[in-house]
């Protein structure tokens, strides 16, 4: 493997990095905004390069039903199609082995799904998979993967964790030399011998970076921080960590100070949509009748253009109305507060307060204003 | 009256001019986006400017329902409470005397509505409309009219626009010397006897400017365009001239024609949403299978956003997907089609070829894709 991923800084177990890729570099710790259908709900490239976002998640499974990945790439790719030219990491198809558990049957050659738009049947294999993510040209391709429910029959984690281990190398020798990066994917559930097992064999299998799969789904938050801390533990040193599907503002912090480098999670965008906002403060729910006349910014540290422009009583105005704009600002305001959060953690890493720089944010941020409660699905 | 309105060009009865409000001049022929709650649907106040927008409309009647007039009067009136520091006109809640029919009562002192939020009773005068838009500090107020569809009984029109003569003249002694416009309304349904009539009282009642009122009601575009133009030439020269709710393109360049200055309607907005984009060579409908796999823009000579970054193909991916993204992107094409039709005709007329810029915009536009029939409602 050729060293894509400089450390630049470190705070403990954290570290801030570098992750070099056929799109250009993006700096660690990094969250990448969820864009499933090649959009990042309600934004333009523009935002999210105003929101500060420097590397995007799409999604292999979801582009290759529509518009399917054979037209994607006559664009050159997902980048070219919905102009974002920075790096792109798209999900394999994995995650929906879980999340379309209803729809599919796993076997050793792979998945038969059946289409969540019109029913057809769909074969998805390690191998057409990756074929799938060259066709979009990401920056970097993920394994294909089980991910496991929680709680699961040891058993079955164990079986599906090798099953697993054996796609990925399939998935290795599938992928043509042409740039893109490959990352594996832990699996093992919430068992910490599976987790070792399937660390050890992911990382002989080799790969540029490798994803602690199959957590926030269904475990407690002590359990995920306790797999999390663990399994990050086992990785090399010189590789990118990914969390995937994480989560919290406290989940992302928490999982950089075990040394995870990368996120993803739909939390901001799509509770952006539900009108919960994540301020300096604490979460607040737009909808609030507390608002209505306020001219206050949601968040008068936070720079997006959101706050920049608007107050919280025009915010509100606009979401109870139902107004696109009203998601579009909320999203805005989300992803740079997350997107903010990371970068300030980095700061922080490479000055040594990463510990400080946690502890004050979940001090200043443990109350919010009682609105609704964070919806993490 | 104060001299709001300059003349910088005329060809033959066509003019391009300056409109002069307490927030600052927009030149003519001008079309407004339609901005009812206090948003021109998808769009922030920076897409509005990057669209070319001089001026926009908002709401009366709806935005005293939501959030309240007195509401918005504590943010310093709609354009602080939205952002949007330009001229603003707002209708004045009589085109709702029409379009909610089923929902009102009239009298001599004014209407009785049950709300379309909350079914309560609303009592909207003349008074009351100019407080709401007094307190809502629009730059152009409307006066409060009866907008009778068409066809109607000649009586019923007769006895309504007197009416309306009578509201207006209440209007003008009710608003206050602050400094924003009020325009009267001229009805008359397609009876040209009485738009005369109501022409003539109007314009002796005095006013800053004048709209015709109450067509694209139901009538054809042949007596929308013969009552207009009748309508246009009873008006003083030296007042701006409205053509309420006003259309599609080729009633926007008639309307130019026959010395109207100002036009609104939600026609560019609301395809964009529905998907109908208007371009140089004719409409188009963005779902159309044979864009697909088009890597060309939506209109190469537009220089809008949507038409600068993205192709036909990713524009209807995202619009197939039901991406906030597409309504966002098709509403500034659209909107940049229509403030860029209204400024060539004003350069046209200053440069004395309007008559070869309407000719040939009508003749490149005759046929667009074979889609979907434009939604004029």
């Amino acid at each position: 493997m050729s060293k894509i991923f400089s450390i630049i800084g470190r705070d403990k177990r954290a570290r801030a990095g570098e992750v070099q890729t056929i799109h250009g570099v993006f700096p660690t710790p990094a969250f990448m905004p969820v864009g499933t259908l090649a959009s990042v709900k309600t934004l333009s490239p523009v935002d999210l390069d105003d929101c500060g976002t420097d590397i995007i998640l799409s999604n292999a499974y979801h582009l290759s039903i529509r518009p399917g990945e054979d037209i994607i790439a006559r664009f050159g790719g997902v980048g070219s199609f919905m102009g974002w030219r920075r790096p792109i990491l798209t999900d394999s198809g994995g995650f929906q082995v879980f999340s379309l558990a209803e729809r599919r049957k796993i076997s050793e050659e792979g998945v038969i799904f059946r289409s969540h738009l019109d029913g057809s049947l769909l074969n998805f294999t390690p191998e057409r998979s990756v074929e799938i993510q060259e066709k979009l040209f990401s920056s970097v391709i993920m394994c294909f993967d089980e991910c496991v429910s929680s709680p699961a029959d040891k058993e079955y984690v164990a079986n599906s964790l090798e099953r697993t281990i054996r796609w990925g190398l399939r998935c290795k020798a599938a992928k043509r030399d042409n740039g893109q990066l490959l990352f594996g994917i832990v699996q093992g559930g919430t068992y910490l011998d599976l987790r070792g097992i399937s660390a050890e064999k992911t990382v002989m299998s080799g790969f540029d970076g490798y994803a602690i799969g199959g957590l926030s789904v269904g475990e407690s938050q002590s359990v995920m921080y306790e797999v999390a801390d663990y399994t990050a533990g086992l990785l090399p040193e010189d590789s990118p960590r990914y969390l995937m599907g994480v989560g919290t503002p406290e989940d992302i912090l928490t999982g950089i100070s075990c040394g995870i480098d990368m996120f993803d999670c739909v939390m901001p965008t799509r509770n952006a949509r539900n009108g919960l906002l994540f301020t300096s403060k604490g979460k607040l729910h737009i909808k609030r009748k507390e608002y209505e006349k306020s001219d206050l910014p949601v968040d008068s540290v936070c720079n997006c253009y959101a706050c920049k422009n608007f107050s919280l009583g025009y915010l509100r105005h606009i979401y109870k109305a139902g107004e696109i704009l009203a998601l579009r600002l909320n999203t805005i305001h989300n992803l740079t507060h997350y997107l903010s959060l990371v970068k300030g953690a980095r700061s922080a890493i490479i000055e040594h307060t990463f510990d400080d720089y946690k502890r004050e944010y979940l001090h200043k941020t443990a109350r919010g204003d009682g609105g609704e409660h964070i919806n993490d699905s």
